[in-house]
């Protein structure tokens, strides 16, 4: 951010659980707590509550919470995405909020987006590597630019989170790294 | 199936679209139709039909659709699942559907389950080969046995359906070939 | 094994690295000094030194280093392969191993073959789980079997093992349960 | 390419297969023949063929080969890297050649690398999807920075090359399409 361009990004935040206490809810909460000022980080409360994807629906007219989901997508300079991994892949509400977001094809919010992922996970193995990695290769297909590096990978979450405040300083330094490198390339990726 | 054992397995049979008009669904119906005598596929119409995943409702007490696919699938033998694509992965609903399924940790209806994996998609590219792909990760870490081979991986599916009947010869040889084997594969794998 | 099937089953073991004090050969080796019985782990130890895959080269005639590979895995009952993983994937030399033993069409020594996967990796993430989820589609579409779980991940392997003995007592019972039930997925699995 | 900027950013060329008559090796010719003039392709014929990786090899000193490719990619912009895809996934050479680049750690040629990934199968399935979605995961891992889309997934090569020459006149387009926003893509991403 130069003095000459005062307002901040705005970044969407979303969390891939749905339940109420959420490691992945925590830690999107921490990082729009530190965001360096470059980034306005709104979290979106209800992204993941679609119904799921049927062409029948989109065909009779796309639902109001997709509807809602587009918008403010549309209006966001960047996605911040912290999601859990089921099964050693992408939870099925998070991908059926992609699925919802790549399209309409040409038009998708999603495309040409910069995205930033995160995840946590309690399990000792791999801190939600899979889930992201298979997101990485459909959010490219659907023209969004996730950035590359650091990774962000929360695994045992359970012993880094005292309740619902982020407290492991190793997790801190990293998620503090991707968000100031986020913030410059938001700068360079964000559709003009 | 031999002269002292008549009864066919039951398969369940689960397509990955809920669009009324989906090539997966016309792709599971030929395949219950062309089956071989060993098995008996049960078309399981409503499969996809459950809440997205979250933990708070499962304590809050199963869905009742939840407890009814789970018992569903508990009763089967096998499972066959007809699945298209979505950006280059497992659709939102499907893996939602596996999600639930994978449910409790101990007593998943999916662990030590035969499965059979078959795709149809209109595009060009892959005929589902990565949704499969990510199927065949998350359905090991649960614990089914996922057939390994022969792929049916339906590309470009607008030219092999006359309306909703499958008619290209050479994919019907492929699902005859793997309809076949996976009634060897069911007799080893499902659980005793 | 009964009293009437005393001949344990002949299982080539591969390691996925080629350095000599390598936390996978030490792994493979105490999986080989730990087998049931049934199992006898026989570890092929320069499996890896073959050349860099070129069809010019196969078509010329198959590399001696190659041929011998195919040979003993062709005499094997199954394979179990305990491999690193680099940069979130399969290692080159593993991967080449394994395109190399796909070939010819046809008649590959992986077809049909029963396959149990370990690995260990010293980073804090993941244990070789993209590793295995690769492989576990890349064999499957040479025609191979791997069994679906336990899954042997070794995280942080510089703290399980005291030089080259593997002392955690954990990873030593996961590798007991993935070999004893590797004996039943062998008898069961393997080419008649 | 603005007048002020005139020298062409310079592109490595790596085409993934070793066969004298390779499809990857025609599509990665027919890229640095019709590349836009900001973009020189420079192919560099043996950046395959390097010893298998091996931590001991390299704790002995770098390879020779090795510390060739390392240099030409150190001074390169930009990396197009055309492979083929091996029993759905990344080519044991095109892997090992990736792991070498990826190190040593911290100052790894491919870090901050701006990378466009196209590839060629004669096969009708995915045109190398698999491949290309791994190596996303690798190279974003090792730091690389991979353009989203297009996609550059040639099936059937067989049918769109008339000897070494692609003729297929929708390929020719997105391969030009795809090229032309690499010079973009360069031009924000290139280390500096």
């Amino acid at each position: 951010m130069s003095p000459v361009d005062p307002v901040p990004y705005r970044i969407a935040g979303i969390a891939g659980s749905l339940r109420r206490a959420s490691f992945n809810k925590s830690l999107l909460a921490h990082a729009a707590a530190v965001a360096p000022p470059s980034l306005a980080i709104d979290v979106l409360p209800d992204a993941l509550r679609l119904p799921l994807f049927d062409q029948d629906l989109e065909d009779a007219g796309d639902p109001d919470e997709v509807v809602a989901l587009r918008a403010a997508l549309a209006e966001a300079d960047g996605l911040l995405l912290v999601t859990p991994e089921y099964n050693f892949g992408v939870p099925g509400p998070v991908k059926n909020m992609v699925d919802w977001m790549s399209r309409p094809p040409g038009r998708a919010p999603l495309r040409d987006k910069p995205v930033l992922l995160m995840g946590a996970s309690t399990g000792r193995l791999g801190g939600t590597v899979q889930a992201q990695g298979q997101l990485r290769i459909s959010l490219a297909v659907v023209g969004a630019h996730v950035m590359a590096s650091p990774p962000v990978l929360v695994a045992e979450a359970g012993t880094r989170f005292d309740g619902d405040v982020l407290v492991d300083e190793p997790t801190q330094k990293i998620v503090a790294l991707a968000l100031a490198r986020f913030a410059d390339f938001v700068a360079t990726h964000r559709p003009r």
